[in-house]
């Protein structure tokens, strides 16, 4: 792990896609891994980029990274896909493969596929932003189909998210339906050359006015027709100017501070499922109070309850009223 | 909540209505509750309805309840919506209002909107079911939207599950996609009368190949008209079909007795989350770390090492090789 970790730092592209790969599986080395290289986090400039599928996503975002390769910024994309177990990520691969960008050293594509848990997708999603933040790219593109939980964590963990919508079939109720609406920075009308999309226009702005501004910003809604990269010029101007007032107002720190706070929840959540569960032998216990016929509900307290004494020795100085306390050591 | 339990067990309707509001909003009370309870459960058979939006799971719904109804069964129909906050559940409510089971007392119809975390709707949700089981509904029909990871658990804690479709949009590979050909039971084809529905029909087929059957039983799909009432019959008979099949081979009680573990699990994980962040002060503790620059994997695997310690002393008798083994009183 030590020399991965060198030859990343000496700007080795095989490196860092190991690293990446490292996160997908967890590896307990991981952890210390990106400690080292922690210093190096926080120069990207994240965007997240979700929306109904067939909504034309990726090729907007592979408009979005030759926008920046114009600009002669550094691009790393990770597109993340939920697949089911039997298919892999085989779909996603296929079309990764084919994009436009390939043969650019200043771009780094990697797709990741739903493996396992979604919880533990995201987590991997994150650590692997922070990998190309780390390794020196000055952009990060999230892209993801925003059907999910996990890749609505993942996109929530952008500084500025773009919901991309098309006409027809409903996108705007269902955008609002799936909670796009929420997360939303900047708004894309993709397809802009085809019917309904006034409607759609339309939709999102009495959708946007019924909600009212939040902190200060009210999302702009950009015509585009990824394809033809007609408006692209638009969407990238949104775009800055999300990142310019979030920057000038002092809402990105509080932004990414937020984001790393809820990194550390999920991490460590989800190792602590596993360590309650596998290693500590709890869900053995939980099956055999089940085959006995007593209630789930009863089962879970009398495991809470127990547990919860053994966890409030372990954090002494927290429970007692006041600000924030570290729990002593 | 003893004199709610008491009208309740009175058949009630009023309640039953109020208990599921003491579920969703997490009465610490309703545990009590529930356990006293726990005898009545486990009568009903429970069917899951999910499915890409527009395909006609409410009209399906609608049909199988009625279906139910001429059969002589009660029946109890959930359905779970994914809303946002700020449009709260209005959609789905206004719907279920106009629905054509109003008025019969063998019916019960409760929608549950999205509140707060995804993870405690899926609870709310089985606890429902739960509720509407103990109170003497023979049939539980679980109907959600299947975009997210809460709907998905909440349809997948059904005895049966079926996934209905709808031709043209490229649902076949969403479906795939979304997980949805994973936890299917019974496939519907809705819309049966629109062009592509043998496309529809085909690729579902081909994808089920692809899969191999699971456990001996491999998913048929049936044509239906929700809206005309066509293929319904097929539809119950299918569902029958696979009921009869899981009980005679055993598998309804390991499904049950799964279900049962997992609610176990999704209860003390969520009970864990919330002492250990708001009661203990973790929040507060990661919070102040991460303000400090540390990596946000530093972070937990600290936080993770002074818990574990905590939990291994909670448990005393587990962590030891071997079989099962009951933590000490």
């Amino acid at each position: 792990m030590q020399s991965l970790v060198e030859t990343f730092v000496a700007g080795d592209r095989g490196a860092l896609a190991r690293l990446i790969t490292r996160a997908e599986s967890r590896d307990p080395e991981f952890a210390k891994a990106i400690d080292g290289l922690w210093p190096r986090v926080g120069k990207a400039y994240r965007v997240g980029v979700t929306g109904p599928p067939g909504a034309g996503k990726s090729t907007f975002v592979d408009g979005l990274a030759s926008s920046a390769r114009a600009r002669g910024e550094t691009v790393g994309i990770l597109a993340v896909d939920p697949t089911s177990p039997f298919t892999g990520g085989a779909l996603l691969g296929d079309r990764i493969r084919m994009r436009s960008a390939e043969g650019d050293e200043g771009v780094f594509i990697r797709s990741m596929a739903t493996r396992g848990s979604l919880g533990g997708l995201a987590r991997a999603a994150i650590d692997a932003a922070d990998l190309l933040d780390a390794f020196g790219f000055r952009r990060v593109l999230l892209e993801t189909v925003g059907v999910g939980q996990a890749e609505f964590d993942v996109v929530a963990a952008a500084d500025t998210v773009v919901v991309v919508l098309h006409p027809g079939g409903g996108d705007g109720v269902q955008a609002m339906k799936a909670g796009l609406m929420e997360i939303a920075d900047v708004f894309v009308a993709n397809k802009a050359d085809q019917p309904g999309i006034d409607r759609l226009v339309d939709d999102v702005t009495q959708m946007l006015e019924l909600r009212g501004p939040r902190d200060g910003w009210t999302p702009p809604i950009v015509p585009v027709v990824a394809t033809e990269r007609r408006g692209l010029d638009d969407a990238v101007a949104a775009i800055e100017r999300h990142r310019e007032w979030q920057t000038t107002s002092g809402r990105l720190e509080t932004r990414r501070r937020a984001r790393r706070v809820e990194q550390v929840r999920r991490a460590l959540e989800e190792d602590l499922r596993a360590l309650l569960h596998d290693e500590l032998g709890w869900s053995a216990w939980i099956g055999q109070e089940v085959a006995r016929g007593r209630a789930p509900a009863s089962v879970a307290r009398e495991a809470l309850e127990r547990l919860g004494a053994g966890l409030r020795k372990a954090a002494p100085a927290a429970g007692k009223p006041g600000g924030p306390q570290a729990p002593a050591r």
